[in-house]
C-alpha cells in the first residue's frame, strides 16, 4: 500500500510525544500516535521540516543514554578492578551490591516494559530483519542462559554451604543473577527484534541494561582471574572464603563446578550486550525492507558438500580437546620442569599446525573470493558493522599479547626450543587473526547467491521455521566455489571452537611458560594477560558465529 | 554547470585506476582519469554497476590500511611500555630506534608524495571544506611545531652535551624528529585539505603517518612520566643519562626547556594526527559542496559581545596562573606537610570555583540552544563526527581518574578538609566534563545565523581571507541569544586554557596527594593516572579548539 504524505508526516512527528511525562505507559501512545503503530513499511522518511524535532530529540535522547552508560559502566570498572586486588580495601561484596542494584532496577525495567506492551500487542511496530543473523537470535543465546542458570544454581549450593561466615549479599547476588538472566531471555527472545515505542525511555533502559551486562562480565572475567591467581601470585585477593571450609564433598563439586561454568556466564553477558546494542542502534530507526532477504537463509549442514571441511575440522577439534586434557594433567599435578616443558612443547605444537593450517585455509578463501562474481552487499547494516567492529577489536586482545610475547622472546635469553616455539606461535597468532577477518568480512560483505535470493522474496515466515520445509526440497545445481567456501567456513567454525575451548576452559600457557613472566614482572605481565585474554576468548566465540553465518549465505 | 551522465560514470569509475603497478606516477593518471581531476562538483555519484569494483577496492584499501596502522601501533605500545619500566630489558634506546626508522620512512613517503604531486598542480582534486575548521588547518599546528622544534634543538643540545656516554640514537632522534616536524608541516599546509590521487597507496602512507604521529606521542608521554618519576617511586627507569654529567648551566637550561616544551610536542603529534585522520577519511570521498558555508566564516574577536565573557575568563587564566606558580614552589620546595596542604587546598578551591562556574555557565548556554530556532546541521560531516568522537572519547580519561578518586575518598579513612575538597573537585570534574561536551556538541551541530549563511553564498575565496574584508563592514543587528552563546563560549574557552595548562605544565595533584597513592598502591594509581592523564590533557586542548569554532559560529 502507497503511504499518503500524511500519515508519513505523522508517523515522522510521532516520538515528538515522548516529551509527555515518562509515566504513562509505552503502549498507550494517544490517538496521534497510532499512525506510528500502523504505520506502513517505508524504506525511509523523507526529510521534512516535521521530522527536525524529532531528530533533535533522538540524538538528545541517544546522548543522554550514551552519557548514562559511559558513567555507570566507569563506577562500575573502578569498583571491578579495585575489588579486585587483595590490598584495596575495596571487596567483592561491595561490587556484588553494586551489580545486585543494577540488575533490580534492569528486572524492574524489562518487567514493567513486558507488562505494558503484552497489554497491547499490536505495540510490536516493525520487525528488524538485520537484527537477526542465525546465530544472534538463535539457539545460542537461550543455550549460554542455561548454562548461566546452571552455574548460578552451583553458586547459590557453594555458598550456602558456608552461609554462616559470609555477608548475605554473595548469595543474594547469584539468585538475583539467575532471576535476571531468566527475565532478559524472555525479553530478548519475545521483543528482541522489533522497534520500541517510547524512544527515550527505551533508550536509557536499553543502555542500562547493556551496561549491567557489561558490569557482570568484568566481574565474572575479574572473578575468573582471581580464581587462577593461587597458581601464580599476582597480589589480587585470594577469596574471602578461605576461613571458612569447604571439605564435603558437594562442596567442592559445586566449587568446581561454577569455575567450569564461568566461561558460559562470561559469553552469554557479552553476547547480551551484543544484542541489546543492536536493538539500542534500532530505536527511533526505519528499517529499509528491501534487504530482507540476506539472514532469511536456510542452514543446510550435511548438504553440497564434500565433508572435507568437517571430517579435518573435527579431527581438529577432538585431538584438541585430547591435547587440552593432557596439557592440563600435565602442568597442574607435576612440578618437574621437564615434564611441564613436554607438555607445552605438545601445546603449541598443536596450537601451530592447527594455527598454520587455518591461515593457508583463510587465504585460499580470501583468493576465491577474489574471482567470486557475486555482488558485494553495501545496504546499511548495523549488525552487520557491529559484528565486523567486534571481530576487529576482539582480535586486539590477542594481538596485544602476542606482540608483548615477540618481544619478550625477542630480547631475552636463553633462546631454548620452548621459546622458538612460542615465537612461531605467537607470530601464527597474529597472521591467523588477521587472515580470518579479512576471510569473514569478505564473506559478510557478499550478497547471498542468486538461487537462494530468488527462494526468499517468496519466503513470508518471519521466524525463521522455513528452513525446516526448504531443507526437503530437491538439491539444486551449485557451483564449486560455493563447495569451496562451505568447507573452509566449516573447517574454521570447528576449529575456532576447539581454539576457544583451550583457553576458556584454562590452558594458560603465557603464565606456565616462565618466559614472559620473567621479562615483565609479576605485575605487569598478569595484567596484560588478565586484560587482553578475555577479549581474545570472545574473539573466538564470535567467530565461530560469524563463520556460521558465512557458511549459510556461500 | 549541470553534469553529464556520461562524466559522472567516468569520474565514478575512475578509482579503478588504482589497480595499476604501485611504482607509478601518482598525478599521471592517464587519459581516461582526466575525467577525475576535472570532475564536476556532483553531490554524490549514483550507484552504477561501474562503481562496484572500485568500491570493493575501496574496502579493500582501507581495511589493509587499517590492518598496517594496528599492527604497527600495537608494535610501538608494546616497546614503548616496556621501555618505561628500569627492570624490563627494552631500553629507552630500542624504542628510538624504532621510532626513527617509522619517521624516516614517513618522510621519505611525503617527499616522494610531494615531489610526485607538484610535477603537476592539477593534481589537487577537489576541495574538502569540511577539514578546514579554523583551529584545524590554522595557526595552531604550525605555533605548536614551532615550539616541538625548538624542544628538539634542546633536546640535541642537551643530549650533545654529553655525548661520550650515550648511544648514538639518542642525538639522532631529536635530529630526525625535527625533519619529521617540517617535512610533515609543509605536507599538511600545503596539501591536508585535497583529495588524493593514487588512494591505496595513499591510505597506506596516511596510516603510517598517523601511527608515526600516534607512537611518538606515546613516546613522548612516556618520557614526561618517566621525567616525573623521581618524586614518586614507580619502578620506571629514572633515565639512563644518570652516570653521566650534566653540572654545566647550558646543559640544565636544555633539559629544563626540553621539559617544559614537551606539553607542546604531545600536542603537536595528536593534532597531526587528527588531521591525517581526516585526510585518510577523505581519500577517494566524494565531498558534498552544499554545506561549504559551514567554516567559512568570519573570526570576530572583540565585536557584539558584552565583554563579560571574555574579562571573566580572562580573571580565570590569570589568577589559574598564579596559583599553578604557588602551588608548584610550595609542593616542590618544601617537604613540610601543613605547607603542602596549604598549596593543595589552594589548588582544589581554585579548581573547584573555576569548575563550578564552568558548569553553570554550559547548562545556561544548553537552555539557551533549546531555545534557540536556528536548524540542526545534519549533513553528514567526518571532521565533525572526528571531533565529537574525540571530545567524548579524550573525556574518559578524566572521569577514569575521578571515578577512582572518588572511590579511594569514600572507602577510606580519615576524612578530613583535603578529602572533601577532593571528592568535590572529582565530582565537579565529572559534572562539568558532562555538561561542556553537550554544549560543545549542541553548538556544533546548529546551522550558521541566517545573515551570515546569506553572505557565505557570495564568499568564494577558499583561502579564508575574506573574513578580512567582511570584518571591515559594518555592524548588524545581533539577536541577545548569540550574544549570550558568544560570552559563553569566550569564557569556557579562557577558563580551558588554564585548565589546561595545569596539569600540562606538572600539577599533580594526584600525587601529591597521598590519599590515592596510599589506597591503590604504588603500582596501580601511577599507572591509572599515566595512562588517563594525557587524555584529559588532550580533552581541554581539543575543547578549546572546539569551543573557538562554537564561538565562531554563534
Amino acid at each position: 500500500p502507497q503511504p499518503s504524505a500524511g500519515t508519513q508526516r505523522q508517523a515522522a512527528s510521532a516520538p515528538q510525544g515522548q516529551k509527555r511525562p515518562l509515566n504513562r505507559a509505552p503502549c498507550q501512545l494517544g490517538p496521534r500516535d497510532e499512525a506510528f503503530q500502523h504505520r506502513p513499511r517505508a524504506p525511509s522518511c523523507p526529510p521534512g521540516a516535521g521530522i527536525s524535532r524529532a531528530q533533535v530529540w533522538k540524538k538528545g535522547g541517544r546522548m543522554f543514554s550514551i552519557l548514562l552508560a559511559v558513567h555507570l559502566a566507569l563506577l562500575a570498572c573502578t569498583l571491578v578492578s579495585s575489588g579486585a586486588f587483595e590490598k584495596i580495601a575495596v571487596h567483592d561484596y561491595d561490587v556484588f551490591f553494586l551489580l545486585t542494584v543494577m540488575m533490580l532496577i534492569v528486572i524492574v525495567w524489562i518487567i514493567f516494559y513486558l507488562v505494558n506492551t503484552s497489554r497491547c500487542p499490536d505495540a510490536i511496530l516493525c520487525k528488524d530483519s538485520h537484527a537477526g543473523p542465525v546465530w544472534l537470535r538463535g539457539r545460542s543465546l537461550i543455550l549460554f542462559a542455561i548454562f548461566s542458570l546452571v552455574m548460578d544454581v552451583f553458586k547459590i549450593g557453594y555458598y550456602s554451604s558456608f552461609y554462616s561466615c559470609l555477608s548475605a549479599i554473595k548469595i543474594i547476588y547469584p539468585i538475583v543473577q539467575a532471576i535476571f538472566v531468566i527475565v532478559q531471555v524472555r525479553w530478548l527472545c519475545s521483543l528482541c527484534l522489533d522497534l520500541m515505542p517510547f524512544p527515550f525511555f527505551c533508550r536509557c533502559g536499553l543502555m542500562l541494561t547493556l551496561t549491567t551486562n557489561l558490569a557482570v562480565w568484568m566481574s565474572a572475567v575479574t572473578d575468573e582471574s582471581v580464581h587462577k591467581e593461587a597458581k601464580w601470585a599476582t597480589g589480587m585477593r585470594s577469596g574471602s572464603t578461605e576461613e571458612c571450609n569447604c571439605n564435603s564433598q558437594i562442596c567442592q563439586i559445586f566449587k568446581n563446578g561454577y569455575f567450569w561454568l564461568y566461561p558460559f556466564n562470561i559469553e552469554y553477558s557479552l553476547f547480551a550486550s551484543a544484542m541489546v546494542y543492536v536493538m539500542w542502534k534500532n530505536v527511533g530507526r526505519f528499517i529499509d525492507h528491501h534487504s530482507h532477504h540476506i539472514h532469511r537463509l536456510k542452514f543446510r549442514l550435511f548438504r553440497r558438500t564434500f565433508f572435507v571441511g568437517i571430517v579435518l575440522g573435527l579431527i581438529i577439534l577432538v585431538s584438541g580437546l585430547g591435547v587440552l586434557i593432557v596439557y592440563e594433567v600435565r602442568v597442574n599435578s607435576s612440578h618437574e620442569a621437564s615434564k611441564k616443558n613436554e607438555a607445552l612443547t605438545m601445546y603449541y605444537i598443536f596450537n601451530i599446525v592447527c594455527l598454520g593450517l587455518m591461515s593457508l585455509v583463510c587465504i585460499g578463501g580470501s583468493v576465491i573470493y577474489r574471482f567470486d562474481k557475486r555482488d558485494m552487499d553495501r545496504h546499511k547494516n548495523p549488525t552487520r558493522t557491529l559484528d565486523v567492529a567486534l571481530l576487529m577489536g576482539a582480535a586486539l586482545g590477542q594481538y596485544a599479547i602476542s606482540y608483548y610475547s615477540i618481544v619478550a622472546i625477542v630480547a631475552s635469553t636463553p633462546r631454548d626450543s620452548i621459546s622458538a616455539l612460542n615465537l612461531t606461535y605467537a607470530l601464527l597468532m597474529i597472521a591467523q587473526h588477521t587472515f580470518q577477518n579479512i576471510f569473514i568480512i569478505e564473506g559478510l560483505h557478499r550478497q547471498p547467491p542468486k538461487e537462494d535470493h530468488k527462494h526468499d522474496l517468496r519466503q513470508k515466515d518471519p521466524y525463521g521455521l522455513t528452513f525446516l520445509v526448504q531443507s526437503l526440497a530437491g538439491p539444486k545445481k551449485i557451483n564449486w566455489r560455493r563447495k569451496f567456501l562451505r568447507e573452509i567456513s566449516m573447517f574454521l567454525l570447528l576449529s575456532n571452537i576447539i581454539l576457544w575451548i583451550m583457553p576458556a576452559f584454562g590452558a594458560r600457557p603465557q603464565f606456565d611458560n616462565d618466559k614472559e613472566l620473567n621479562f615483565y614482572g609479576d605485575s605487569m605481565w598478569p595484567a596484560i594477560v588478565d586484560i587482553c585474554l578475555p577479549f581474545g576468548i570472545f574473539y573466538r566465540m564470535h567467530a565461530v558465529a560469524s563463520l556460521l553465518e558465512v557458511y549459510i549465505m556461500s
